[in-house]
């Protein structure tokens, strides 16, 4: 007999049917017990009053996966107004041992170190799951609108022979015997490839070996990295920036819309334009002294509000960073070299996203690192390929889990992380 | 002025455009010039009479990036039925080195390593970036089909505290002080997550430090990764591995088709059932003794030759590998204890996919360990969480590089691969 989700129970009242999932609770009453059956849909309610089924379900703890046969009855005081009813129940697999928190409780109640411990149950709780859905929505909505403005996807190495950015914060591995690195972004690639597509974007792991435990650092976090070459400049960029988020909220709503509002949390309205100021003016706005080289979080926070209450807006641009305080690829702003033509992306306050134009001349790049006083060998690979022939272009990199995680009102990058591995946790 | 992607002009007669991209190719004969301007889209044929801006571009080597704003003229003769005429040209950048091999030439001459060596440059290549295309048209078919399927698509860690199958070929690294491992596959974790989501699957890469230089390995590629629950046996996996392959045929037709009949390459039909057989059949129609415990290469081909000649299938199925080839967490046949529940796919010949259901029973991972002679502490945390209720569940995953090889015909998985690394090769 196929088996038929919880949630489409309300549609075969009458039938005979079959259902199947994790024992999510009982209710032992004196004259019926109920079986809360949960499945990637949701959740059914089996009614037992059979005595030799009751005794059954007694010796079955919470978590054991069954299969019920019963038949589906109208009940308006039932969860979804139906239940099963009369059911034969058979264990798949063997009978659970009970996981060291309730998931059938509304919260879980266990620690976060805890449940990180325990992962694997842990994500069971659907505050938990609607989190990963969620991701899972925002990065389908990601593609989808850079499928439609015509990049390409592009899968790029893990493995590199020297730092991406700096030597800092890199980890190390051992690749036959030569010493390698684990990539910190796929940028250089991402760049490579706009000569051969033009525009490009690619969903992957990036590694960070950040000595500070804090929650919104991962050492593995999933980078959503879009390039795109033939701009003007970075405000090109920023517009892509701006379909792409408004695609992801709206695939978010689509998919995963009930994950999300089961959390509480509401989606971003993505304004048709996001205000944007200049990092001087952001300063000012902030309240900050003139002279400062980048924005504390408290600045970050004060110019949110400014966005919130000038524009109506929970997103808000700055532009012309420094050029001190980007990476060398970094192209400078023709009008005000000293600022940058890169860009951060505030979202509630809090940086969302960074990107910019970057240098397309391969004289430019052998000035760059001249001005900062790093070798060019490192970075040959990379740097040589813009002699032949590469147009102005410009990117961004969305980290996935500080989206979900700002979207979701999560407290902590590592409550929207399946596993996550940081300073502390190479486990599970 | 808006720039007009090469392909778009012959709906654009009669104006003046702007298109931009990279010199291809220059044509100087006496009384007339062409330049032909490739971008992502194709190629465009640029007519140049003005002797200044002739001169212009006798300076231009292939590959500088311009662009030029011209007027679009019928000419049957021309490419695409049209041309771009009276141009003015603009440098975007700076004039480009020629690259070590010429790009225009139907076909790269210059060897493998030496593409590799200038990747960013081969990749340009129609013949090298229509396999990416297909790549990337693969993937996406790989996830449509399945989120239709209500699979969930999840990121797990890479980097990992013990080998994911064995000690053997894995990278290590220094984790904060402590060694840890790039991890071989997403295997235990799309495990576990079948606890939370009963179905999903996940595009990531995986990494093996394989000793050997061949044509068909590389240290890190790109494994397309399912796993369900709620199966009855591997027969429910491989019903949807049918489905899976026949979504990549057919996106990739959809998206890449045109890249796909550039390279000479047809895609494979489908069939509504790809045919199975068992082990122990296998070998005897590969004409191999009885007591074999694995295919061999030459076995595999001819059971792809059996397989055309006998259903007309570029696809098999070979089901029931005995149990001593499988890994630990393979699930028995019930009916065959020493044979597995485990199947590989071969397609023309080789084998494409490795699946099969696994074990769902805490005490059968126990069971299983010991077995092999093989300690339960390595894989504690992924074996524990089997004891909180998991539903019989199975997989499979298709190594995408190999994939795109078998469709596009590629003597080298490094072909199809925009920056591999493999034994040798850690740049670019």
């Amino acid at each position: 007999m196929v088996r038929v989700p919880s949630t489409a129970l309300p549609g075969h009242a009458g039938e005979t049917v079959t259902v199947a999932g994790w024992i999510h609770r009982r209710r032992l009453l004196k004259s019926v017990a109920f079986l809360i059956l949960r499945d990637a849909a949701g959740l059914a309610q089996v009614v037992v009053t059979d005595p030799a089924v009751r005794a059954r379900i007694e010796e079955l703890p919470e978590e054991t996966v069954v299969e019920v046969v019963g038949t589906v009855v109208a009940n308006p005081a039932a969860p979804a107004g139906v239940e099963v009813t009369e059911p034969a129940v058979r264990v798949l697999g063997e009978p659970a041992v009970p996981p060291p928190f309730d998931l059938y409780r509304p919260e879980l109640t266990a620690s976060l170190p805890t449940q990180l411990d325990h992962a694997a149950v842990a994500l069971r709780h659907p505050t938990r799951s609607a989190a990963l859905r969620v991701s899972a929505a925002a990065v389908a909505g990601f593609r989808a609108t850079l499928d439609a403005l015509g990049f390409v996807e592009v899968q790029t190495p893990k493995i590199v022979a020297s730092a991406t950015e700096s030597g800092a914060n890199v980890f190390a591995l051992d690749y036959f015997g030569r010493p390698a690195y684990l990539a910190q972004s796929p940028q250089f690639y991402k760049q490579l490839m706009v000569g051969v597509f033009e525009r490009v974007y690619e969903v992957g792991p990036v590694f960070r070996a950040e000595p500070h435990d804090t929650t919104r650092h991962l050492a593995q976090y999933t980078s959503l990295d879009v390039e795109l070459g033939f701009v003007a400049d970075h405000r090109d960029v920023m517009a892509v920036l701006r379909e792409v988020l408004a695609g992801m909220a709206a695939e978010v709503a689509r998919r995963a819309g009930g994950a999300l509002a089961g959390l509480g949390a509401e989606l971003p309205a993505v304004p048709a334009e996001i205000p944007a100021v200049h990092f001087t003016e952001a300063l000012a706005i902030a309240g900050a002294p003139a002279d400062e080289p980048d924005l504390a979080p408290a600045h970050e926070r004060a110019l949110g509000e400014w966005a919130r209450e000038r524009y109506g807006s929970e997103f808000l641009f700055v532009t012309g960073y420094p050029m001190a305080k980007r990476p060398f690829y970094t192209h400078p702003d023709p009008a005000r070299p000293g600022h940058s033509n890169g860009f951060d992306l505030l979202f509630r306050g809090v940086e969302l996203v960074t990107g910019g134009q970057r240098l397309h001349r391969y004289a430019d790049y052998v000035a760059a690192l001249a001005d900062r006083g790093e070798p060019i060998e490192p970075y040959a690979s990379y740097v040589d390929a813009f002699r032949h022939g590469m147009p102005p272009h410009g990117g961004f990199a969305i980290g996935l889990e500080r989206f979900v995680s700002r979207v979701t009102g999560a407290a902590n990058v590592r409550e929207v992380t399946a596993f996550p591995r940081d300073l502390q946790r190479l486990t599970p």
